[in-house]
């Protein structure tokens, strides 16, 4: 993404900020965290997701001479300020969690230590690739749980919001567990698998449905997934039959058939007995359309002889909770610790570190928040990933980062990973935490 | 958006079916046409947008080396078909309404004429630039409806659904009546004013709040709105009275103020008063936090003395309403209209027009769903804007869509411009459709 690289993709108080930190000679190092404050009533645990894109978003920011020349032209700015952005690059570092951990409320995934106009700036692209990763990330993390042993495939892209939505969202969902994703532009630019059926239109485009089969089937000799219910969805399950005996011979597989409306575990049981009975035991039977993980786990339930499922829009929207109440908040300057107090909104200050524990089987049993020198039992989940404005290592391979996922999703103390809410998974303030909140209000602001 | 104009931003179906077409030599015209299955229970109608996007999108489309290189890898793909995809273009036509003109259930807002495999391709794209920033300017509207005479800000882009989409709702909410966006990159794009105040960050950094302010004022002597939420929003309202008296010398204004936490209604009156008490009647009132178009009407109701509101995660992700059930069908092909009957998603077939009739002061008070060439009163809102793959017109600018918006919002039924849930706008479905749709179902599949 060109454009997504721009250091415009900002707000524009952030610039305005910036001037007057550089008129005060306000340099000094700043520390901001980001962090979810409350889950959404639907979730009982959260994936962090999106550090990579965030790392190459600090590596690379700079602006364009065309972004310098409208910035010097809006009458908000002065010429001193217009030649340091032309200079400005992110020098600072980073610390966060590994992608596909798990974590909860007020848990820091990411700290940015760095002067502070470069740490102000970076503020609201930090907040979307981070936020973004992490909602789908989650959403699809229950959809994983909710269907064990399914195939999910995400076909969201068309009801994404844009592109890099789309794009994002196939790398979130990859990451949680998801086998491929529909989007070609994500399976070329994150070597996802790709996987794909056919729509309504190729069948309708044909004088007859069972030729449209015989078409598509040719065309994919091996991949072919026939779409059931343009029409009448078992009356198209006897045409593969008869199709698939005829094509046999010619050495073409039909892989499977996909519903895509109506009561889909009923439909599944019917299709599944005409394919048995025609023998077509191999071949699998996929299942799309407003599915979520509440579907899904209902489908399973049933016992309905659904192979794999395809999850589009309410995966790729989040649909039940399509933001979360996150922050990326001033938590020190030049080695003070700062406290925000808003209504509703505190913050706790400093630089903070998560310490997890878990029991002899690996399970989670509790966090505890404390400043990053604190010390507290557990392992500590934030880790240093960028210094000096540079990556400390290279990000890891996406398939590295699904298997920690899975390994994650394993360690959920068992009502976590349920789709109902559970109670909450306990995060405990470190004493020293809270003395430090004690004596930065006594102080006043 | 470089990466975002790429042909690969399509379901991997799509080049599926295109290579099944292409061995059948299925090139003849088809005809697509995209509709909202149904409005969402919180949405009375919905305002038409994205289409600049959709041409842009229809007149650079092609693959890259790169792209065609991935294809011919996959091991799903002939060689005829890489080469037929390397001269790829689109060279078919496009009717649709004004961006900007409402719209409701069953009305075709677009329609693509192309050979099948072009109209089939652009499926998806097509669907992800219209179903989105349709969903933000409905959204937006309602806002605008909600909130009249009041200046509206979209602060959305931080927990917008990726780069694209922030870029998107910000055009989207601007062309709904927004007044300003606070996204950088989406005043350099797309013209749209640019607005903000300042972060909690900014006063956190200073070692009190009242030299922050004076900081931020020096730094804006025109522009400053101050956040008054950090610590206290009532003394710091104080301060600002004081700072101004001692500014006012100096030739700096403050501009305004700005709340985000607790009681917003309570807080405006609060500071509302003791700035008139100090002298401050010119500074303007901002509120934030949270708001979408019912905390607006409740602000409004409540005479609370606010001049202008931020919108951000609410309006950016259409939190109440976050997707559309929307679809690009076909419709008809090689001069036969087509029919899908799946379950609760059949289709209406051929090349459709809808025609609006107002009454004599202009207000709406009917559609009527026709075949293009039927003899029906009203006005025609599809129109052909894109032929043989170029198109017909530049787009008009912005401001001029913008004020179509507002035209059309005022010629809404007075029921439909409530947040309250209304009767469904009359869309009639004429007999001469009615005719079609039975004699498709009586010939059967």
């Amino acid at each position: 993404m060109n454009d997504a690289a721009t250091a415009t993709l900002t707000d524009l108080y952030q610039l305005t900020m910036l001037q007057g930190y550089l008129e005060q000679g306000m340099t000094a190092p700043a520390v901001f965290e980001f962090f979810v404050r409350r889950l959404p009533p639907q979730r009982n645990f959260l994936v962090a997701a999106g550090l990579e894109q965030v790392l190459d978003y600090l590596e690379s920011l700079c602006f364009t001479p065309e972004e310098l020349d409208w910035i010097g032209r809006c009458g908000r700015f002065s010429r001193a300020f217009v030649d340091y952005l032309a200079e400005f690059r992110f020098t600072g570092s980073v610390h966060a969690m590994a992608e596909g951990t798990v974590f909860f409320p007020d848990e820091p995934i990411l700290r940015v230590t760095a002067p502070l106009p470069e740490a102000q700036l970076v503020e609201t692209r930090v907040i979307n690739l981070l936020h973004f990763q992490t909602l789908i990330a989650s959403k699809a993390a229950r959809c994983v749980l909710a269907a064990p042993g399914r195939s999910l495939v995400d076909f969201g892209l068309r009801r994404a919001h844009g592109a890099e939505a789309g794009l994002y969202a196939a790398r979130a969902a990859y990451l949680a567990g998801f086998a491929a994703t529909a989007t070609v532009a994500a399976g070329i630019r994150f070597g996802i698998p790709v996987s794909g059926t056919m729509a309504h239109s190729f069948i309708q485009a044909h004088a007859d449905e069972e030729t449209a089969f015989e078409h598509f089937a040719r065309a994919q000799p091996e991949h072919a997934v026939l779409l059931l219910d343009t029409y009448d969805t078992e009356a198209a399950a006897r045409k593969v039959v008869r199709l698939a005996a005829r094509l046999r011979a010619a050495g073409i597989h039909v892989r499977g058939v996909r519903l895509d409306s109506g009561d889909l575990a009923a439909h599944a049981r019917a299709v599944r007995a005409i394919l048995d009975a025609g023998g077509l035991r191999e071949v699998e039977i996929f299942a799309s359309g407003n599915l979520d993980e509440h579907a899904l786990a209902a489908l399973v339930a049933a016992g309905a002889p659904i192979d794999g499922f395809g999850i589009g829009t309410r995966l790729d929207t989040s649909a039940d909770a399509p933001y979360l109440d996150c922050a990326y908040k001033l938590e020190e300057y030049d080695g003070h610790a700062r406290r925000k107090r808003s209504e509703g909104k505190a913050t706790l200050p400093g630089r903070k570190q998560v310490f997890r524990r878990t029991d002899a089987d690996g399970i989670l049993t509790g966090d505890i928040l404390a400043l990053e020198e604190a010390d507290v039992p557990g392992r500590a989940l934030l880790a240093p990933c960028l210094a000096d404005g540079r990556r400390l290592q290279p990000s890891p391979p996406l398939t590295a980062i699904r298997a920690h996922t899975a390994r994650e999703l394993a360690r959920l103390p068992p009502a976590l990973r349920t789709l109902e809410p559970a109670a909450p998974y306990p995060v405990t303030i470190d004493p020293g935490l809270l003395d430090l909140v004690r004596r930065l209000d006594e102080a006043g602001p």
